[in-house]
This record gives C-alpha cells, sequence and structure tokens, in this order.
C-alpha cells in the first residue's frame, strides 16, 4: 500500500493547499505507538526533497532543520503516535467550511498539530517566505506510552545538538492558545502493615486496612494550593488513584496501599515535592514509584512574548497555565523555555469521541506563520 | 491402587486398635474437597458389613445409623475433605507414646474427628457395647469451599430426616473441649462512587476513594460487642477484608469498595446484624453479599449438660464459645442443638504446619464412649 501524501497539499500558493485535507491524510495513516513507521516515513516523504531543510531521521522520529545564519533558533515539535483506535478511523468531515468537525483518532491528539508544522515547514525557508529565526522541526514517536521510550527524550540521549533552540513550541492540544509549562506529577504508595488472622478470631491481627483511614482523612481535607509562576496561576491536586488491601473475604488483611498523585505547580522541583508528601503523610511509610518535574512557562523571554503578541493578535486568546505534564518539561530540562499550542480540545484528546473543529488549523498556522515570519 | 484401611485398626478388642494409625490411614488418602470419594468408599469399606449399622450413601456422604429403638438419638457428624495439600502429606510422626505430635494436611482439620468417629460408629452398638441413645454418623464432603456445595447441607436437602437427632456433635478441632454454638457471618460491600477525571485536572472529577474515608474511621473506631449467650461469652468483630479503587495512576477514581465481615454473637439473627450494618455505615450504599446466622451453644439441654460433664470429667476443660463459623449452624437451623468437640488446635486449621498432639484423640474418643454409653 502506497502511504505516501500528495505534496500537492503543501504548496501555499498552489490551488491544492489545504490543512484539513493534510489533517486528514495524517490521521488515516494509522500510528499507534509502536506502529509509527509508515506515518513517519509519509511526513519524511513530503520534507525529503526540500532545498531548505536538512533532515535527520533517528527510528521514527524525524528532525527537520533550516540554516539561514539567524542569531536565534525555534524549536516547534508534535509526536505522530496515537493512542489505540477505537473504531475511530478513518477520520469523517461533519459540515463544511469554517464550521466543519473533523472527528477520529489523532484529530486533537495531536496529527492537527502535526499537520500544521508540517506545512509551514515546508513553506517557511522557501524563497520568499524566509522566517525570521531558524527553524528546528521535530517529529517523534512513543509519547503516549511508557516514557522511557519517548522518542524525543531518545533524540535529546541521541541527538542533544539537534534539540538546541532558544524557544521550543510544542503543537500538543490547547484550543489554539498558549499554555505555559506544565506542571510536575509524582506518584507515592503509601503502605500500612498489619497482622493476618482468621477474621473469625479478629483480635489476634491487625487491620491494614483501618489503618489507612488517616491516609484518606487527610487526602480528603487537603486543599490543593494554586500558585502563580511567571504571571501564570497552576493549580494542584492531591488525589488518590488507587487503594488496595485484602486478599480474601475472611482473613484480617496484613498490608493495604495507596497509590497517591500530586500535580505540584512547576515553581516546585521534584524534591520539594517529595518533601512535601512525606510531610503529608507523616508517621506512614512513602514510596516515590514515579516523578517528573514541571516546567516554568518562560513567557518573560522576548522570544516568547512576541510570540504571546502574534496569538493574541489572531486569536485573541491570552496565555493560560498547562495542568498536565506534557514534553515541554524536556525542553525545560535542556534549558530551553517551551509553550504548548496547537489546535484542538486537550479534554477531547484519547476519548473515543476525537474531534476538531478545523477552523483552529488555519489560526494556528496563522499565528505561529506571522510570528515566525516577522520575528 | 487398593486404598482400603484394614478393619483391624477398629477392633477395640484386637491388638491392632490404633486411633493414631486409624488418623494417619485417613490422612494418608488424600481427599481435597472435590476429591473426597476414594475416602468415602474407604470408610464406607470399614463401616459397610457392620450389623449394627444401616448405611446411607449419597454422593460422598455417609450416614450410618444405629436403630436400636432408643427414646433420644446423637448425631455425629464430621467433614472428610481438606484444603489443598502443602506438601505436607503423608503423614509424618514425631515422638512416640503419648507425647507423639502427627503431622500433615487433615490431621487437625479434621480427619482426627473423623478417625474417632469412625472407631466410635464400629464399637458402639456392638454386641456388650450398647449406646444410651441411637447414635447417627454422618461423614461428608464439601466443607472447605463453597457453602452451595457443602455435603451436610446436600443431605438436608436430600434426606432431611437422616439429620434429625436430639442433639449433635461436630468433630471439628477444639483441642478436645467443647466450643460451644457458633458467631454469625455476614460480608458487605460499602460503595462509594464519584466522578472519573484526568489527574492533571482533579477538580473536574470527584474522588471516590476519598470519600470513603469515614467509612474506614468508623471501622478502626468501632468497638465489637462481647454477648454472653447460654453461659458463654461471643466476642464479635466488625472488619474490612477488602478494599479496591482506582483503575489508573493518572484517573481520578470513580468507584471504591469495602468489603466488610461482620461476625456476630448467635443471639442476633441476620436480619439484625444486617440493620447494625446499615445503622453503622448510615449515608452509604450497602449491600449484603453473603450471610450465615451463628448457633446457640445450647448447653441448657439435659443431653448436653450430661456430654458437659463427661468432658470435665475425662479431660477438665469447661465448655467455651466457637468464634468461627462452622456446620453447627446447619443443625441449629434444624433445630438441633449442636457443639463442635474434636482433637487439635483450630489456630493450626488450613496452616503448613497442621499437626496433631495424637493424645488428644484418645481423650476425645473416651469423653464422647463414657457419655453415649451411660447417658
Amino acid at each position: 500500500m502506497d502511504t505516501s501524501i500528495d505534496p500537492v497539499l503543501l504548496d501555499p500558493a498552489g490551488p491544492g493547499a489545504d490543512l484539513v485535507d493534510l489533517t486528514r491524510a495524517l490521521c488515516d495513516i494509522p500510528s499507534v505507538s509502536g506502529a509509527e513507521k509508515e506515518l513517519a516515513d509519509a511526513i519524511e516523504g513530503l520534507l525529503r526533497d526540500l532545498p531548505h531543510l536538512t533532515l535527520v531521521r533517528d527510528g521514527d522520529a524525524l528532525v527537520a532543520r533550516t540554516d539561514l545564519g539567524r542569531d536565534r533558533r525555534v524549536v516547534v515539535a508534535g509526536h505522530i503516535d496515537t493512542v489505540p483506535v477505537a473504531d475511530n478511523l478513518p477520520t469523517r468531515l461533519e459540515g463544511a467550511g469554517p464550521d466543519a468537525v473533523l472527528w477520529g483518532r489523532g484529530t486533537v491528539d495531536m496529527l492537527g498539530g502535526v499537520a500544521v508544522a508540517v506545512a509551514l515547514a515546508a513553506e517557511l525557508g522557501a524563497p520568499g517566505r524566509l522566517p525570521a529565526h531558524d527553524l528546528t522541526w521535530i517529529f517523534y514517536d512513543h509519547e503516549e506510552v511508557d516514557s522511557s521510550l519517548n522518542g524525543l527524550g531518545r533524540l535529546a540521549r541521541n541527538h542533544p545538538e539537534l534539540l538546541h533552540g532558544d524557544f521550543a513550541i510544542l503543537g500538543e492540544p490547547s484550543n489554539a492558545g498558549i499554555e505555559g509549562g506544565c506542571n510536575g506529577t509524582m506518584r507515592v504508595e503509601v503502605r500500612t502493615r498489619g497482622v493476618a488472622a482468621h477474621s473469625a478470631r479478629a483480635w489476634t491481627g491487625e487491620n491494614a486496612i483501618h489503618a489507612v483511614a488517616p491516609v484518606l482523612a487527610r487526602l480528603a481535607a487537603y486543599e490543593p494550593r494554586e500558585v502563580e509562576v511567571d504571571g501564570l496561576v497552576y493549580r494542584e491536586g492531591l488525589n488518590a488513584v488507587r487503594i488496595e488491601g485484602g486478599i480474601a473475604g475472611n482473613v484480617i488483611p496484613d498490608a493495604c496501599t495507596v497509590e497517591v498523585n500530586y500535580r505540584f505547580a512547576p515553581s516546585r522541583d521534584v524534591a520539594e515535592a517529595e518533601a512535601h508528601l512525606r510531610e503529608v503523610f507523616e508517621g506512614f511509610d512513602v514510596e516515590v514509584t514515579d516523578a517528573a518535574g514541571g516546567a516554568r512557562p518562560g513567557l518573560d523571554d522576548p522570544l516568547a512574548a512576541a510570540f504571546v503578541r502574534s496569538v493574541l493578535d489572531t486569536t485573541g486568546g491570552a496565555p493560560a497555565p498547562k495542568y498536565g505534564w506534557t514534553d515541554v518539561a524536556r525542553f525545560a530540562e535542556l534549558g530551553v523555555p517551551a509553550v504548548n499550542f496547537g489546535p484542538g480540545d486537550p479534554l477531547l484528546a484519547h476519548k473515543d469521541d476525537e474531534r476538531l473543529p478545523v477552523a483552529q488549523l488555519a489560526q494556528c498556522r496563522d499565528a505561529l506563520r506571522a510570528w515566525l515570519l516577522d520575528g
């Protein structure tokens, strides 16, 4: 099967240029995590012969760079994998014109954002369309699965120089508004121990589930903070996400585990987050099982400020904080300020009824294009 | 393989009569629940040709009755199945004489008690060994598994007349002392509901695990009663035996379930027990998943009182309450007062190191024999 995409979709001067068709073409090549090769090949096919881009392929990740000798470099990145298809491919367009809605897996998370990036990668740098900054376009694999497989993380290990930049934009869905930085996330297990016994003689044992009562009481009473960082207000959260205890209907349980997920503002680092949880659960056995620091929004950078103005001019939208953890945190770790900016409602990501108001595609493209051309 | 047991072990006048050897012979025919046939055949083989007994076989349950025209009838019952073998068969005898200990699956729960019953079934009713009451010996299957499979329950449905009696003794391990009646048991599920959400935006959901905090707090604070019934003090218990909630590390859980086991004194019936739990967990969704009423000890019956005296004379032990639910409750339901009385420490039942001080075999036999002969 030939799954290449007709490059006519990319030519902004040609009659066939159509972001909606391009988004559909990208979505209709299924690319569930681990099976991104065809889609990576198709994107490589679209960009390979463009003289203003230098390509590097790493597995199913692709980096395309301009080399115009500009002072500053902007990175635009997006993952090309999706969560599993839920009988929602091929895509389906409902309505027409600017009110049309494109239904299907990947339309929101995040092949709409990838379509915008692919279109601009082809356009900016071509004769007469020279950008104000050098540009690095990154399309990567394995974002929707275990963090150790993440294609952006792999690129950072294999080719750290390719991720270098002064500012990065991640095309994750943000309703075509700028969502700055991201909260950090930490998972801990809070455990209690007891003494097993037959439940007919419960007094010979010690109930580990009863012992967990104060842990749940503290969680129920906890008041999450709202923290202002670089002008954006981040809302935290502390929640039990799983609880488990007991082995049989007639045995006093000797162990109980509460898994807790803490989402913390980017003003707090991982060590501070852990110290806070140890304080909240003082007196209990606490083990950190997973942690990733957040990212400050970095909107005080002049490059970022210009981008904020461009989006404001195009969409009227002011920047907001990003609550979920995203790969902007990887850029933050590399010292590159980064924001989320892409078409689609993040609340529809991963849903069976994932769908994109197509008007957001052009909004995102226009805001990005204006800023990248004019600086 | 011939798994019959040499009847010489049963002849009280012969040189081979040996309760220890008989117990070993019974244990060494594995009879995990569902595979009792061989052992049932062996016991039937021992009793089939005795002229003073009439046998009825129902599946792998066996009922052997005298018909001496006595005024009153005593039932002695024991289950012949065991929990799964844990590399603890064949049996192993440690030490010698009255201090010897017999190790292995079934020695405690409850083939020691079955051996006592088989030996007395063969003896009492034979010429010169006429008992004061008519006797019904019941050996049944499937006690260690789901209650719906219980062989005694099946006999009660198929042949209710065979279970009739004025008093019943269940040979469950009780350290050769009388354990009267039993507590009832009830299981309920206490459930909370919430609203699922991504844990990065926890405020859009409602945490069902947090909602369960008051349930655990009430359990932790609960003070179980001690209730005197017919002269014995029953200790109750109310315990979470299982808790479950949450589906993923980044999802606010929309459901949580606490399974609670209530052990209640036989002065309270199932309906009263349920009313009590609905009061304890008021404001929560409570569903009864399993219930079995207890049994009063019934030691005020003259037959029982004589048995208590016989045990006191033989072992010096006064009657105590039985905490665990046993099949005495089935007899109680049929209107037959019943007690537990058998060799072995109930705390060793189901354990890998299940073992029986063999001296208790003769103690049990002697106390039962004296009472059954003299009335």
